[in-house]
């Protein structure tokens, strides 16, 4: 393999870095084309899903004038003069329970007692609270009730449609939906909804030094991790993992894993080999779509199907992230080391799954932060460091960067809730700065 | 009902409201007693699960010292005096993939060929990247590798147990999954993993204007959208919701539907029907838990295990949220209003759930923001509005009120990521003022 080294015509150190924004931009791309289309679900079973149609009030809310509180409805001109000494004495026509409907309209001189969210009767416009009235009898025995001050006209009414008028859109497309949501479903009608389907993902691990999980450590082995992370991190998507396991070292049986898996998958994640070692089998892969000499799944005739989006990208850690379509999947090929697939994922990977679930901002949210402390690593491309953010009491944020935050270092994954993104350059971030933190869920 | 009317003996204008802080302290106080105990499921289905078990290293982490890096594993004092002009040559005596074992030791002289995550062969302590060296030939055709510069003793390796010993704990009981904690189950060889029962939480709505979310819409009828809100927060908690639909209006009937849950149910939650009108049939099962009177689910004999936690809360919206143990079961009761069912779940029902699965710190978690505008409200109790957060350039965050804030809006719900606590008094809050605000899911 000597040939391979040095700066030789192979390739293999001949990877040109994109910058991660243009690299979001490839991937974006490449997933716009992936959509997975919709399908109807039980509105139960809808939180945490992507909306696939904008969300729209099917009657306007509320559907009619609806008591606040639990009182009398009331024409309010027939207590303007009422006052505690000289209450008005209505009397009383009717009783509106929530959910009935009333017999009666309030005339003048007249009220009708109603319940929280009864249907206000006809002719009434304003609704006191039962707090504020005492019941009384008439001379004849007619019940009445006595308001001891002036209602106003509305209060305590909520007019019909004074949230929403039929049609208005509540939620756009790739909205997640939230417990808000699921309200909103429910007041109007959706008892099924349509959301966009999950993508499933094909998830792959690379190395000969991995065992499964549940197997006994032995010598120079250690389990695999990350397939079990990433898998985790695609639920959290909103798509639905598939774990196939590692893949052999050679190319061409890595073209027969891609193959079995091919009519199952929208996206294909492998985690490792794409490194510049000799057993680096997912850049052998890379190098031979490059190169038009790839001649596995997703290869057809004409070859223009298969390319390389990138094979290098201008970030610390997980510079060999690499990417390409191999016909219609896309293939997003992490880095092995647990923090850089970490970080590939979160970069790449999750604003992929967004995008083929609809999300038009599909990249990670961005807040600027005080950085807690230095990170004074000097760094050729964007540094990516995993941070705890911290909410100070005078309403500022902090982002504080994790003791382990080498690459290898896993600890700091399970405890990070932001990456503070510090720009290439050869002084690292001073303690203080404001540097830009993109949150992790 | 005139004789329930007024202040009269029946209690049901006599609800002393306490403190939130105190209703939380009451039902976490009584959550604890209604652990779930644990279960096994396989590693995959761990994600978002609460640990039941501290999780602890089985092994050193790294297991062996592993190479950070391609490249060749030397004894540093051989390179001690290496420049790129008097490189050192070392005999290459062996290649180690990852998860091979070295066959040789590197002896004075020596190099070995390794890739990133291989054991570090014994008598080498240090890894130069593959990048920084040149293959050479030696006399009589052994392969050797020129060395441009010195390494230091250690580069490039990860020692045994760098980053953990075996066993220290990883993370606590009541721990949720993230993906980061998934990457260390499976490095530690969890194929399964002991995670807290999911709270099994039955849910009830109250109120005859309510029609199932499929039904065409009636005159004075609404749709029961809060079962299936709250339902959709339970499974956001972990747990897992029984929609039990809506109950009838008499207590005895109530009695009887919680009877047939009862075994299944670990909580119950209702919403609706706690205030003082003449149908809040929640209210009229309190006050007969309260006055001794109950004789339904989960009474006995003795009377004790039957007890009101509280039936008002001095908060806005949801004060006529309330509580009881019936028998060993606590009984949570919402608002009917989606805004304050939402907020009484956020304050009450999310942290009986969390505590439930063993979590120390079960409140919702508070910050401090910027109000963005004012809340000029006055409000006898605390006020909980919900929020958007704002992140903001200069690093601070803002909290703002959501426009349609009233309790009985429902667009606000999907929209806030925060309650502001706006204390109680005459003023409400200024715009700028800073606040504190609970952070929401």
């Amino acid at each position: 393999m000597a040939e391979e080294c040095g700066t030789g015509t192979s390739g293999r150190f001949n990877r040109r870095a994109v910058k991660v924004g243009e690299a979001q931009r490839l991937v974006l791309a490449a997933a716009d084309g992936l959509r997975c289309g919709s399908e109807l679900v039980p509105l139960r079973e809808s939180g945490g899903r992507r909306l696939a149609q904008t969300l729209c009030a099917s009657s306007d809310w509320p559907p009619f004038a609806r008591a606040g509180l639990d009182g009398y409805a009331v024409r309010a001109a027939d207590t303007a003069q009422a006052s505690p000494e000289m209450p008005a004495t209505l009397r009383v026509v009717d009783s509106v329970a929530a959910g009935g409907i009333a017999l009666a309209a309030v005339e003048a001189g007249t009220a009708a007692r109603i319940m929280t969210g009864a249907a206000v009767p006809e002719g009434a416009d304003a609704v006191v609270m039962l707090e504020q009235t005492a019941e009384a009898t008439l001379p004849g025995g007619a019940a009445a009730v006595l308001i001891k001050r002036a209602a106003r006209p509305g209060q305590n009414i909520a007019p019909r449609g004074e949230e929403f008028r039929l049609g208005a859109a509540l939620a756009a497309p790739g909205t997640v939906v939230r417990p808000g949501h699921v309200a909103l479903l429910g007041t109007f009608g959706y008892a099924e909804v349509p959301v966009q389907k999950r993508p499933r993902v094909a998830v792959f691990a690379t190395g000969s030094e991995l065992l499964p999980v549940a197997a006994p450590l032995a010598p120079g082995r250690i389990r695999d991790s990350n397939s079990a992370m990433v898998a985790a991190m695609i639920e959290q998507s909103g798509a639905e993992p598939m774990l196939c396991g590692a893949l052999p070292d050679d190319p061409d049986a890595v073209a027969a894993a891609l193959e079995r898996v091919w009519d199952d998958a929208d996206l294909i994640v492998t985690t490792g080999g794409v490194s510049v070692g000799d057993y680096d089998v997912m850049s052998d892969i890379i190098r031979r779509v490059k190169s038009g000499s790839w001649t596995g799944a997703g290869h057809d005739e004409g070859r223009q199907a298969c390319r390389v989006l990138f094979d290098r990208v201008a970030m610390r850690p997980g510079s060999p992230t690499s990417a390409a379509m191999l016909g219609d999947k896309l293939l997003l090929s992490l880095s092995g080391n647990p923090g850089a697939c970490f970080v590939g994922f979160e970069l790449l990977v999750r604003p992929a799954l967004q995008r083929m679930q609809g999300v038009r901002d599909a990249l990670p949210r961005a807040v600027t932060a005080r950085l807690a402390a230095a990170v004074d690593k000097p760094s050729p491309h964007d540094r990516y460091v995993r941070t705890r953010l911290i909410y100070e009491a005078d309403g500022r944020i902090a982002a504080d960067p994790l003791a382990f935050s080498k690459s290898s270092m896993m600890a700091s994954i399970a405890e990070s809730d932001g990456l503070a993104v510090i720009p290439s350059g050869s002084l690292g971030a001073k303690a203080g700065e404001l540097v830009e933190v993109l949150l992790i869920p």
